[in-house]
């Protein structure tokens, strides 16, 4: 035992580690498929086009190795304005847009600047775990609201902000992954978008609009994102790079009123200063070569093959009456409910057919759901190892049933 | 005011701002000449040697634009751990070596690890503002401890723990700058390191061991780490590219016993996942190849003359019996006395002037001390500025006097 064993803090002790590392020695076994993290498909990356970029490291060297301005890299931040414009309904001011280390770093900044130990938090029910884990880590006390294939129940929401409020708690704010939910893979209608910011705006209590897939839409027409519904200036809209050009770059954005980003940018120098500017400006030439839209729909029609793929081995391989999905319009992620199959005896199995999930437990909030439901991405693998994939699971639910 | 404002947390509401943030567009005025923020040289950057290092991102651009280990780059974790050796008295393991966003991101993530609201953390009296920032926000409760020529006064630790645990406090850790502290320039003496750890030993705190301008010594022999003179896991070393490559990478590491790691590694996850996998893999092919160790002497010799011009231009342009200062052998900064003249008057003039420099003040931890103090960094301008920079103080100073 080390001198700072004995000096860990309460959130320390009581710390949630990821279940994704958790099976990380499970999926690097040998002959593993693995559905389990929600990873792009590095055939996929545009490696030749970012290479080429890495020209403005010599040209604006100088100023792209030096300290940068915690907001953001002003021209990468000025070419995002213009080009979220459409999605946000009108184009940002520069003082409403913050980059960040990844859109993780959006729900940390937030955090510190809105939640006190205690302070309640409304999220979906299942939801995105990296989002939890830091809101935990901040002290957020969960309130949880279902979900089904239009997303969040958002008539839920007046009775429990009353309820917690005659308990005495604040509630902070509305967590929403608005686009192919994670790990649902749902979309939340126009209908629920628009009571969503009357409820916000009836009971003062603002959005973060989580959306890292929403430009990874394979069918049907782009939903208006809540923000460009707001009129209360009550929406943070968070984005990233990690879906739509790669995560290893570790650049995301977020927008909102610039009370707010003013204090998340306060807090994001406290924690690590500015957001990699060599990484930033990398960025910030591809998107002004035209990379990023002409990649883009690449990208969404790669996905759209393998998600397609992911359902047609769903067809040909599961148990059909046993198990249940709705098929994501876009996004990296199917969820499968298996009333007759508990996800932990399911999981046991197909490990040992060699192939891996994420079980829907540690999606919950409160840890009180998700035992005969699980997340598979389609994103990563192979055709040829969905297929085989999906082959294997058949077999360990059929041996199960 | 937007939805948010209403949402904001104590840590929020009692948010420090940065001093350097504050006086930002005083340094921006045209023709400003400032030693006020803490930045390298950007005429010194191997902008040329870092730019052909992009290669591997069309090399490794599959891996490198991928998501990485949230403990990091294991090529970049390798290279450390041997590069580090000397300094760290032996080779560490790489579960006892962390990447991170910048070095502000160590204290960030050891915070997460070992901090309650109102838990003690000890710091010099004054220290680098941007760790006091972020222990501020995590609740820390300051035991400034002063210091000499000499680097922390280490006698004062026994009673200052002595009467913090009698009040019932927990004292979670020291946070010292061993080498060319910030904001002072003074280095721990080998005397103090070792009385430091013996008393680390003693009363079973650990020692943070910020070291970010180790590598850039001017005169003398290096000292021995605390990390290697500590026989009981109690210290965590911390080091960063930002000055001796480039802040604008954004990454540092830090090395300490596995469990703290592994505590900090999970908190990470939380909050960016992992740094920028493509500047880890710039980095690594530049340090691989030779580089950071051809380059750092070209800097430390740089860094001293800009050192040499500045104390020339002191004993030229200040009024001599005013003002005291210590040279220091290493790192980014001076730190001025003036006790006939107070830094917030001196500030003004200076301003006026067309000189800036960082008030003392910010860096006391508990705002109670530095009113005749002041921190210079000789590192940014260039000599013609610094000649001129320090005439224009001079005047000031004469004015005020």
């Amino acid at each position: 035992m080390s001198l700072w064993e004995q000096c860990f803090s309460q959130a320390s002790l009581s710390l949630q580690p990821s279940p994704i590392r958790e099976i990380l020695h499970v999926i690097r076994q040998p002959g593993m498929i693995s559905f389990a993290g929600g990873m792009p498909d590095p055939a996929i990356f545009p490696v030749e086009e970012f290479y080429a970029c890495s020209e403005i490291l010599q040209r604006e060297g100088r100023d792209v190795l030096q300290y940068g301005t915690t907001e953001g890299y002003p021209p990468l931040k000025e070419f995002l304005a213009s080009w979220l414009a459409p999605r946000l309904g009108r184009t940002p001011k520069m003082e409403e847009l913050l980059i960040t280390t990844g859109s993780t770093q959006v729900v940390d900044l937030l955090n510190w600047a809105t939640v006190d130990k205690g302070d309640a938090v409304i999220v979906e029910d299942p939801t995105f775990l990296g989002s939890t884990l830091n809101m935990h880590n901040h002290g957020a006390h969960f309130l949880p609201v279902g979900c089904d294939e239009k997303g969040m129940l958002v008539e839920e929401l007046p009775g429990l902000i009353e309820k917690a409020r005659k308990e005495g708690r604040k509630v902070r704010y509305i967590y929403c992954i608005v686009n192919f939910h994670n790990p649902l893979g749902c979309t939340l209608s126009l209908e629920r978008r628009k009571r969503l910011m009357e409820i916000s705006e009836q009971y003062k209590i603002p959005v973060l609009e989580d959306d890292p897939y929403g430009y990874v839409r394979f069918d049907g027409e782009h939903l208006p994102s809540l923000f460009s519904m707001d009129k209360n200036e009550g929406t943070l809209y968070a984005g990233s790079f990690s879906k739509i050009l790669a995560p290893g770059t570790r650049i995301a954005w977020c927008v909102g009123p610039a009370d707010i980003i003013r204090k998340m940018a306060v807090f994001k120098q406290g924690t690590d200063v500015c957001s990699s500017v060599v990484t930033q400006a990398l960025i910030y030439e591809y998107c002004q070569r035209g990379y990023l839209d002409s990649f883009l729909p690449k990208i969404i029609d790669h996905y759209r093959k393998k998600r397609d793929t992911m359902e047609e081995a769903f067809q040909k391989y599961l148990p059909r009456e046993k198990v249940s999905y709705v098929t994501p319009e876009g996004g990296f992620f199917y969820w499968l409910s298996t009333p007759e199959i508990a996800a932990d005896a399911l999981f046991d199995r197909a490990i040992e057919k060699k192939v891996a999930f994420v079980k829907g437990r540690p999606f919950y909030a409160l840890g009180d759901g998700g035992d005969h439901s699980f997340r598979m991405c389609y994103t990563f693998a192979s055709p040829e190892q969905i297929e085989e994939g999906c082959s294997r699971l058949g077999k360990a639910m059929t041996e199960l049933l």
